[in-house]
């Protein structure tokens, strides 16, 4: 599976050649979120770091077909809606089905330049060896590095590990599966699909399957969504469901819940999705295309000797050690949040406690923000009301609806609210979650007051930018009494 | 000058109706941000408030020609400059002119909305007595006020009064002052100006000059800025104004410094401005509209005689209140940060401290942000490295240049920076600024870090949402070695 793409990211040739040393301080297998940021806090302490990825190219799933070319579609698919609805006169002409078009050529320009950047970085990073290459992880300390043309076998040695392996696509084990598309064919470096299919199924009602179905609905497609669970975006609060769902519809897109995929088969030019409820019944929905959206698991093939997996995932801790001594773990291989920016962060706890020589830091697992990049879009950040009633957290819950705020009216986009938790006790801020414009730029915030403890008095005085729609922040805040 | 508007915004017939008692609580004289946002935490507080404005309807300048409107109108015109760059094919026909005229249509439609708001929210305040007409104030409890049509007049007693008068616009004493327009005709509701100019001539190089002009380069028209300071937005850290400049001249706008404006003729349909550089040469420009942006000055007409008003306005600590006994101030009438968001805590610190009976709450106006709506924005909070150099404060600035931020590359602005000001021995965030997108929403969570006394690896170690641009505060933060 490692080392097989259509289309290879940009390299460098100089990454091409096998590792240079044969032993080094930290090996850091996998360029992505999790690796590279670490690896690059290490090379900034003077220490000698071998990276091996198989793209030969950083930023792992997430550059290559995930957050980064995603977003680059949806943005300007909802740029085009946007405009559509506020200039009625000067942008109601422009041509719909084009949109989804030019946005893919436009994120495979982000790629291509991000993938640049990258090389860029990795050079002024001077004490990171990086290696276009296939690692298998022998034991604690060794490291079997293999060129993807199989031209070259290498082991190495490093004082540390740092196992960032990432995830890969889950695939139903059905009837038919090869037929749907994934997040690759959709958003991969210079894909082959480069337009909206009319009809579309998206299998599986998760963040991914919501956000694609959401996007392709802007553009002009009919979407099904078939979901196994009761509901779609499972783990979410279930106030920001109902949202979601309302949105989902306003454009048009049915919501088929309870509904477990049983095969795809093709049927006059069209792709037929079977399905069957609980109850035994069965059902079908066709559509010129099936795109299938399940969820990733982590990628753990070889890391079992290191008795470090269990469940399918590795296990670590928040300093990001792992049992193993001198072995640490970060990103979507702890099958823990599988999100770009808790890797990030997972990655450079992992590289400062390895420079430490200790466990000192800590990843603040309460203070990591999930958003939702549909339009309008959610997020939520620390303890939900959901959570906190099911925990018996004495909260204070406090929101303010953007149908009241003046950006959210400026730009036309007035559904949702921001949401602060506050712990009842402490007026200390435990959580939030936002639904409607700018939802994944408001959490950060939040998230900000949660990792520090602020209380809801420092944000009800805060005196937010206006006209920016963080002002109901301090809107939502003011409104806090016991 | 007061009660006198070409287009009143919408009212409630109560709001005719003289004060309904002889004694109140608090007299609120005004009803913008420095006025309402205190009269309804003393409304939930279960005081009895008369507040009096002159429109008959809340948010002041900020609603009526200011903040709201203006940005209604710049919104529109960048998403349609977004959309023409990101999506070529589709959008690149969409007609210049006309995204003007639609864009003051919506920011009509804003206004609107929002006073409809307003006078809903005025009555969910049950305790807030508001009462359209002009008020004076007679000493430090009697204000008089009278109907805007003059068909009443009545002497009201409050046992504290909160003075939010607010600002007017400056004009230029010169000949000729009268065939400029300004924020009003340009912004004001349901304005008769509703189209570009082709040519446009802006005096003041301020944050209003600055944002007029360039969002009329944007839509199409040909702008000159005349500023009588060496350099355009006096106040703002260097190192942005320098991007500032280069962004206009991107747009083809023409900067014409140390360039004092002496008269406006009209001369075969065009409108001359003439100027005088400080050695006494002579120059002019010629424009089919000229735009008057020097500044708006506190309005304290009437309030000397309580012996608060020192230079043009009125002096009030922290806490929010004047010298005069009983008597509290918020917003543009302290001439200080004349900004909305600044009015807005100093009308809810003064509330407070009211309720309170002694001054127990503070603003802090090292957290207060400033913010440019240019396209990409500028803002900063607390202390600038301009400032830090001047006071002798041992600093260490970190930034992140924008250029390799993933979401400025998604949304194709990627100039600019975030910029952290760390104190050198604490190692807490003082300050920050931004130049680039979202800057506005970006400079709320670093204002929440000074806020609350940050350190920077707080900030290092926040996984901000990906992608999102609050990631480059994080990439900042971990750029800070000592």
């Amino acid at each position: 599976m490692l080392g097989k793409y259509g289309v290879f990211p940009p390299t460098d040739p100089e990454f091409e050649d096998p590792p240079k040393l044969d032993k080094y301080d930290v090996i850091v297998v996998g360029g992505g979120g999790g690796g590279y940021h670490g690896a690059f806090q290490l090379s900034a302490g003077g220490y000698r770091v071998l990276m091996v990825d198989d793209k030969g190219n950083l930023g792992g799933n997430c550059l290559y077909e995930g957050c980064i070319p995603s977003k680059s579609v949806f943005y300007m698919v909802y740029l085009a809606e946007r405009l559509r609805r506020l200039a009625k006169r000067s942008a109601g002409a422009a041509e719909v089905k084009a949109i989804w078009e030019e946005a893919v050529d436009h994120k495979d320009e982000v790629q291509y330049l991000r993938y640049l950047q990258h090389i860029r970085e990795i050079k002024e990073h001077g004490n990171v060896d990086f290696v276009k290459g296939v690692a298998r992880v022998l034991d604690g300390r060794r490291v079997e590095v293999t060129a993807v043309d199989g031209s070259w076998r290498k082991t190495v040695e490093g004082s540390r590990l740092l196992l960032a392996t990432g995830s890969v696509a889950v695939r139903l084990p059905i009837p038919g599966a090869e037929l749907a598309i994934g997040s690759e064919e959709l958003f991969g470096y210079r894909t082959k699909r480069r337009t909206l299919p009319r009809e579309v199924v998206v299998i599986g009602g998760g963040y991914i399957g919501v956000e694609v179905a959401s996007a392709m609905a802007s553009a002009g497609a009919k979407v099904t969504v078939v979901e196994m669970l009761p509901r779609i975006m499972s783990g979410w609060d279930s106030s920001i469901v109902s949202m979601i769902e309302g949105a989902l519809k306003g454009r048009g897109v049915e919501i088929l819940t309870n509904s477990r995929v049983t095969a795809i088969r093709e049927e006059s030019g069209q792709k037929v999705v079977e399905f069957q409820r609980p109850d035994g019944s069965k059902g079908t929905v066709a559509g010129e295309e099936v795109v299938m959206a399940v969820g990733r698991k982590p990628y753990v093939e070889g890391l079992e000797a290191l008795g470090i997996v269990e469940k399918g995932r590795v296990v670590a801790d928040s300093s990001m050690s792992t049992k193993a001594p001198g072995v640490y773990a970060a990103g979507d291989v702890l099958g823990k949040y599988m999100l770009y920016h808790a890797a990030v962060k997972e990655s450079t706890v992992a590289a400062w406690n390895i420079m430490m020589g200790r466990p000192v830091y800590e990843v603040n697992f309460n203070a990591i923000p999930l958003t939702l990049f549909t339009e309008p879009e959610a997020a939520m950040v620390g303890i939900s009301e959901d959570e906190a009633r099911a925990r018996g957290i004495p909260y204070v819950a406090v929101q303010y609806p953007l149908e009241d705020d003046s950006y959210a009216q400026i730009v036309g986009v007035r559904e949702g609210w921001v949401k602060l938790i506050v712990e009842r006790e402490s007026q200390r801020i435990i959580g939030g979650s936002v639904y409607g414009e700018a939802a994944s730029m408001i959490i950060n915030e939040i998230a900000l007051a949660v990792a520090v403890n602020a209380r809801v008095r420092d944000l009800a005085l805060l005196a937010h930018a206006h006209p920016t729609i963080f002002e109901s922040i301090d809107r939502a805040a003011v409104r806090f009494s016991l």
